[in-house]
């Protein structure tokens, strides 16, 4: 999925979600895709966003088409990248974002609902990622609630990429890093159960760092508190790395996860697993095989997780609650 | 090169050049790089871009240094990136543009030409692409002419891309597309000795098409205009096509071309090849195999095709003898 392009995120107003359809095998390079585009405010950029796919010249692209009809963009869709939300502006109250994304999401959720696969595979990006995903997974009874999924991707990366820093180690040899909660700054980023391959040696992270107030403490801070930093710095928000995420999200998910290491992704709770209550969909650590997650079990919950557990989930609680309210009313 | 990212062309003001150190073994996943960045405006804009690569968590990038220090920069360096140019201003006359791209490259030329490893491949991207090219080659006497190069890739892609989407293919079915002369709108996109493969078998594209007058005249202006056409529709100048562009003009050239197939670079004329004087940097066809690009030779030249080759190596010519002038005075 090359081009999910960090661009479509620098221009929140101009590309609200993209469409894969599958064509041909999915297996190898037989596999390609059609893909969809909406946008909510500006007919001419998103043709200059065709333009530019078109220019890259992309072999596994079957055709591209510019649409702003979502009943148009998900019929008989395989996959769909929600990245496009209503953000938060000056004076706005919580309440405010949330209807108005309520309204964007339950639209989207409803489209799928009636015109794409039933085995769609749903990526929400656009923030707040969790309820929104909620939202849109309410408003498409017909599919099952597997299917929806929200990103934190971006922040277990993000945080394997401060572990392995602080190691010196390249970031594929860090592992199990795990992403709890909301992707907000309650999220708790927890390197209790991860893994750093040192000579060949797989080690616990925290025998590894041997600094275990900076694992529970500024590392955690620097992760939750990554957008903003970003954002501060560069003057526009998360981009290519949400782009990076993204694809790495939709690519476990589409050709699972390697032996028994884990990723993380907001899913449906079930209400049984880690004590978070049924229903938010929160961020977990997962492994995925043929096209279907599950939760990695038994993982061991120290109090300073589940404190930090608990509160994710009650801010998510919180959420639902008035997104149930606007979306009942 | 996954790293190339649309996004630093979207700002040409902060990021001038990347510089890449290999490390390890050159072959498959044991390849790792060090990355270094330069930029002329903000720092902070800077350290954004630094804070993005770390949260790709991308495993064969083995660290990342910010620098404004050229010397620093391109010390034992093995490939680069020249991406940032002075644009071109409202009322500025193209010498007063030639005049200021001439000082920014000939600075990276001589920094090169004093600290990186002779074996360094160069790619300028920035505009007037094959003049700034010519610039830092000359800069650099002690390294190789052959290692200096100018994007055409983009234009190469564009006019894949147009042919396939008129014959309903796969960009990839179809090949040796040559784009000739300066990335400019002197450019002459030439399909006269392209092929699309069509179930199976390998045809000439004026036989697939089958609407010479299109091949020659609508297909070369949209080939040659598409940057203006992007820039229009965006609102912003061409990002990700370019970035995919610098990856797969790196690539190959790091690792080959397929077969006898051919892609288009700017490069230098030995003035022995096709009637193009000696010293320009002009776009050819090049097969490349052990990191060397050699142009493809004996193409049957016709009056159509010379006449436009001829038109885009006067240009050339022109700005070459004005960078000279400034770089002799």
């Amino acid at each position: 999925m090359l081009f999910v392009s960090s661009e479509w995120r620098c221009r929140p107003n101009c590309l609200c979600f993209v469409v894969l359809h599958r064509q041909g095998r999915c297996i190898g390079s037989d596999q390609s895709w059609t893909s969809f585009y909406l946008t909510s405010t500006n007919a001419s950029i998103l043709d200059g966003v065709i333009m530019e796919l078109q220019d890259c010249s992309l072999p596994l692209v079957n055709s591209l088409t510019p649409t702003a009809d979502a009943d148009e963009a998900f019929k008989g869709a395989d996959a769909a990248m929600l990245v496009g939300a209503m953000p938060r502006k000056p004076g706005m109250e919580r309440k405010d974002l949330l209807k108005a994304n309520c309204r964007i999401f339950q639209a989207q959720g409803k489209a799928m609902d009636q015109f794409a696969k039933k085995t769609i595979k749903v990526l929400v990006v656009g923030n707040p990622a969790n309820t929104n995903c909620l939202i849109a997974q309410r408003s498409a009874p017909s599919i099952p609630k597997e299917n929806f999924t929200c990103l934190t991707r971006l922040d277990q990366n993000r945080a394997q990429a401060q572990i392995a820093d602080r190691l010196g180690l390249p970031t594929n040899k860090v592992c199990d890093v795990t992403i709890w909660g909301n992707h907000s700054t309650t999220q708790y980023p927890d390197a209790l159960h991860a893994k750093a391959e040192i000579d060949g040696v797989s080690t616990p992270v925290f025998a590894a760092v041997k600094d275990d107030a900076w694992l529970t403490g500024p590392f955690i801070e620097t992760v939750q508190k990554r957008g903003a930093a970003v954002l501060a710095a560069r003057k526009l928000s998360s981009a290519m790395s949400a782009a990076k995420a993204i694809c790495d999200h939709m690519r476990d998910w589409w050709f699972g996860t390697q032996g028994d290491k884990w990723v993380s992704m907001g899913v449906s709770s079930d209400g049984n697993t880690y004590g978070i209550p049924e229903g938010l969909i929160y961020s977990f650590p997962v492994c995925i095989q043929n096209k279907q997650w599950t939760i990695v079990q038994g993982l061991e919950i120290n109090d300073f997780s589940r404190k930090k557990m608990d509160t994710s989930a009650k801010e998510l609680a919180e959420e639902k609650d008035m997104a149930m309210d606007f979306l009942n009313a």
